[in-house]
């Protein structure tokens, strides 16, 4: 379907809350276990979450924008987002600070991101991923709400797992019990 | 894990806010679209959470405990569960209807739940399941929850879906567009 901005701003708008209402004050036996080694929990996820509202899609939003006079072929890359930069982030950290840290970066970034006016031309301005090579804004800010989701989806396995055992047989119906990991 | 209450309780309290936060005024053309043929939109997904609430869970929560004195051999099957009945119960509600209802029918449920006062010996208790045979009260009760979190999982990859084209190469990074839908 074309890009509708507004859309993509409503579900962006409304990630702080729901992981707000999901996560807050559930026990730890929920928000601080993990899929087993090298995987993360429910607090991390978070953190990762609120990591890339300081570092990654508004400024490569803005580097895109300010970039838009430039030939396509002269494009500097977007720096690479660090994907274990919540770790040092999170450190010394509630799982409460962390969903008002998200909460508030994602409004100062949708403020922002309002305050751009964007036309529906400016959605086809370019940057270069250092990956994929050339993509628009509007795959970058789609992928912004799009990211919500797969780290929701992720969140819901996470706490999912947790009660592999407990259910019993059961486990054969629940399908996100055999999600394998995709998207870790 | 130990199964203990108080955890189960804990998230199935905070289901409907989190959906709620998610879904409530979200605009059409994510909470109305499925993932093509034979799929779910997000609103028949919060359609069978209210359902459930009403058809499913306590009632064999009940059949259980009122048949606690039946040896197990004696035990009679619960009634089958109506995947589809939701579709009956749905027509001519908005989302918002269905919203308060999953969350006025979770809090009496779980308000009844607490009037039980269980004792972990309980939680021992059987049921037989018609595809599973024998289960236990709190495989019942740990699977309610778990059911929430498979309807999670499936949310956030049935609203992702709909951004399949629009996040051009990132669909590639992104865990969620590669869930081959086994928690619908």
């Amino acid at each position: 379907m074309d890009h509708d901005l507004s859309q993509t701003i409503s579900l962006l708008t409304r990630t702080p809350a729901a992981l707000d209402a999901l996560l807050r004050g559930l026990p730890e036996a929920w928000t601080h276990r993990n899929e087993g080694k090298g995987t993360w929990t429910a607090f991390e996820v978070v953190g990762h979450l609120a990591y890339g509202e300081r570092t990654d899609w508004m400024l490569r939003a803005k580097q895109i924008l300010s970039n838009r006079s430039q030939p396509a072929s002269d494009l500097p890359a977007f720096r690479p987002f660090d994907r274990l930069g919540q770790q040092r982030e999170s450190q010394g950290k509630s799982l409460s600070n962390l969903l008002d840290e998200f909460a508030r970066l994602r409004e100062q970034n949708l403020a922002e991101l309002h305050a751009f006016h964007l036309k529906p031309a400016d959605l086809q301005l370019q940057g270069r991923h250092p990956a994929f090579g050339l993509v628009t804004l509007s795959q970058l800010l789609a992928t912004w709400a799009t990211h919500d989701l797969t780290h929701l989806h992720q969140l819901s396995r996470i706490l999912a797992h947790q009660y592999r055992e407990t259910v019993g047989p059961w486990s054969a119906y629940l399908g996100v019990l055999h999600c394998n990991g995709h998207s870790s």
